[in-house]
């Protein structure tokens, strides 16, 4: 027995994955949306660095583990129906793979709102 | 043939939805997570009030519709992947139907940071 807070039991679904919206902290921007397992709640929770399941790799995914754009989580949010959850994080660099700060870039119609913060050429490349 | 701009082409992937979360414009907020149909998106975009889908009820569904807490959509933003969405909303009253303005409203050790706006019983009543 130990005095911790108990954590809200989370509603993974069918699938066993919540969708999990990065917001940066300090701006509150929307950064990203991916999903993340039981494990990546419980590496986030013990590592504070944000981690996701990558349903395209199917693994674990340490966010940032390549590129080093990691995001350093300060809270994690559940929602009322525990089955999505806000991580609230300090972003090293940009989000997206793509360079941007944000993977919410571009509007419906193709306009690009968001901002470059990398070149992804020489992250990736 | 017109001079509209085009839209992203989204993938709806095998169900058919993509998550959909909705920011306030104003505050930058995140008030909630639901998912969005084509037919969502198209009515989102028709009468600029957002549209999701409902999973439970399997039917569209105008938020708003029985509280009054309609959410008036500025923009909507696509991510890198085209599956997912970002309405940006000026809303009225509360997001939560449990009377809090976003549904992200605990920590996942059960914190409430979130802002009570209304009594759900009168609204729902």
């Amino acid at each position: 027995m130990n005095d911790e807070p108990v954590d809200i039991e989370l509603d993974f679904g069918d699938d066993g994955l919540v969708p999990a919206v990065a917001q940066d902290a300090h701006t509150d921007e929307v950064l990203m949306l991916a999903y993340a397992s039981p494990e990546a709640v419980a590496a986030t929770q013990e590592t504070g660095l944000a981690h996701y399941y990558s349903r395209s790799r199917d693994e674990l995914w340490k966010k940032g583990g390549t590129s080093g754009h990691i995001q350093q989580v300060q809270e994690i949010r559940v929602d009322c129906d525990r089955d999505a959850l806000l991580y609230r994080v300090e972003q090293e660099g940009g989000a997206c793979h793509t360079g941007y700060r944000s993977c919410f870039s571009r509007t419906i119609d193709d306009e690009t709102v968001g901002e470059k913060v990398y070149d992804p050429d020489e992250v990736y490349g």
